[in-house]
């Protein structure tokens, strides 16, 4: 085998999702929900079963374009599906950079940009995020300008931010995009989390460069179906036929039956206020985490977006609490590329049903 | 965009695809069957749907891994499930073979294989089946031998041939592991239409060469759900966790609710008679096709597998076919690397409803 497949290092999502099957774990690893997709979304998909079964345009069904350039408010044309915003972001490494190339991104950081820039043949680079005492994680521009170098090719950031629940602010991202502009770079903006925030909407990147702004997104994190794999990419305009030529050679095109029911959704969603009442949830569970795990004594960062919290308490590890306590979580290590994660935090999930909420609170009550 | 990302074109595939439904044309391009799946398959698609939405582990479901070992006879740990065979393909290219390499594949040669070998890093080198007379594909081995050099690292085969038809012998398949031991050279058997065939089951590389063969399945081909994205691998003993922990990076995991489906109609297939009953469907099918051809003048090769056959006849183009008659194919030129397809030779897929073979005859009757 070659070295780029010589590991056979399972991702700390799946191990957590796997220890927690063993132990019988409350999982509040990795990231999907409890609950099940909206029955709009299954029903859609019941429908399309037995009626869109065969291969589709490797771009994307054309429906599905047409709704996720209404929905994003871009040109269909520019939208190309994918396998799950995961496949968008394998895709990106392999058409922006290659061997020789670097390419930045946040600390701490999403553990899968790691082996995808790798496998495209380039270096990544971090740069860290600073965690203030008060558990706001700060961006430091001159950190970001410092690690530009002649082989930086593309910046990709991940707003909200998975796992620190960081949502960038319209004038940290104007300051991304001028520093992106004076050294020609491509931005990668993964915003898979677009529709789950707690405060104002989060600033699109794309808006304020469209001409170099790749945009991934997730309909099983916006549609709570994250086994589904569609996702997709917004480019700049006149690359998306760049991106389904090498799209048809990663797999050739998405699930067609699930791609006729999320573009039969998308409308519905944004029609009837799914979202709102997402959010409303997300918020709810959130708080009923957050004060729980506080009452256990944790030290908790309330995030601004996704459906992910940071946490810490003296004596925790995520070996012993999926073992012993019954909890899977991610440790805060798994995000870490050049620096230790600061100070013990473990990510938990707060996707998951407020009785599994609960349990995992009073499980981890009981192991002290 | 690097070099391996400069192409727009669309694969032959797409863009036939593409054309049929411009021009109104009869789809004999693109091999996916008219016919909806079957009942048994898509019930269970819509039971899963609402069961099994999220992620599900890397390598595949655990049902659909054990049903593919029993299926093929080999241990559910050894597999790994896919985004389709196009993915698997892809997955294996990045694990065997990179710059610098070569691999060795039959042409003409199925069109992705070369840019799934060259966005690995890897030069392909086609080794040509020669077509006689009688319109049957020959294999000669001292041509294979000829065309290894110490940087091969593979042989890409594909049994039953797409798009000839030709099924390989025990005795030729031998002859090629007998190579590939020698040179200590990995085997991919792309075996996707393994239930099609017309005559002998198509022995399977594997069964001769266990320590060394990759072999590529696929969900869509064997059920007729071609859109589902369900393909899988059978490993050499010890591989399944290198090639599941690269395709976390590719495309995470397959789609949970249709691997659920298919994991509980393979046995349900191999129970009822389905493939048997396919092929006795297909058999039909190529015989109407072939003999309607016939009675217009065209010379017809019969397949010995695939839903393919080949077929020409003079004042026949791709172009015109699609544009004039109404029927779409695929030129036999799409299948070319070195040499040009022998002959002006056209593929027709014939797993459509008689009705549309008939119409399409009729088309093609007319257009003269
Ligand atoms: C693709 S598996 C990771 C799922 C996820 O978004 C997370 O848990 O961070
Ligand atoms: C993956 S698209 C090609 C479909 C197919 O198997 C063929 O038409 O040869």
């Amino acid at each position: 085998l070659l070295p780029r497949a010589r590991s056979s290092q399972e991702s700390v999502f799946a191990r957590m999702s796997r220890l927690a099957g063993q132990y019988g774990a409350v999982n509040l690893g990795q990231g999907f929900p409890s609950d099940a997709p909206p029955a709009f979304l299954l029903e859609a998909a019941r429908r399309a079963v037995g009626v869109a079964d065969q291969y589709s345009p490797p771009a994307g069904l054309l429906a599905l374009r047409d709704a996720l350039g209404a929905d994003l408010g871009v040109d269909g044309a520019d939208v190309v599906v994918t396998a799950g915003a995961t496949e968008a972001l394998h895709l990106l490494a392999q058409a922006l950079y290659g061997p020789g190339d670097e390419v930045l991104m946040l600390e701490p950081v999403f553990d899968i940009y790691l082996p995808q820039a790798r496998l495209a043949g380039a270096t990544p680079v971090t740069v860290p995020l600073r965690r203030t005492e008060a558990g706001r994680w700060t961006l430091d521009l001159g950190e970001v300008r410092a690690a530009v170098t002649p082989r930086t090719r593309a910046l990709l950031l991940n707003s909200p931010h998975n796992p620190t629940g960081r949502v960038f602010t319209r004038a940290e991202l104007e300051a991304l995009v001028a520093l992106a502009r004076q050294h020609d770079l491509w931005l990668i903006s993964d915003e898979v989390y677009d529709e789950l925030y707690f405060g104002e909407r989060p600033p699109s990147l794309r808006t304020l460069a469209p001409e170099r702004t790749f945009t991934v997104g997730s309909a099983g994190k916006r549609l709570e179906a994250t086994g589904w794999r569609i996702g997709w990419v917004a480019c700049p305009p006149g690359l998306a036929g760049n991106l389904a030529a090498l799209r048809q050679v990663t797999s050739f095109c998405a699930p067609t039956p699930l791609q006729a029911a999320v573009a039969a959704a998308l409308p519905v969603a944004r029609r009837t206020g799914f979202y709102e009442g997402l959010r409303e949830g997300y918020a709810a569970r959130l708080h009923l985490l957050a004060a729980g795990l506080r009452a256990l004594g944790a030290e908790v960062d309330l995030p601004g977006g996704t459906y992910f919290l940071m946490a810490r308490r003296p004596g925790w590890t995520a070996a012993a609490l999926v073992e012993h306590a019954g909890v899977a979580v991610i440790p805060g290590d798994a995000f870490a590329a050049r620096q230790p994660a600061p100070g013990g935090l473990f990510r938990f999930a707060f996707c998951k049903a407020p009785a599994q909420l609960e349990e995992a609170l009073e499980r981890l009550g009981r192991f002290g």
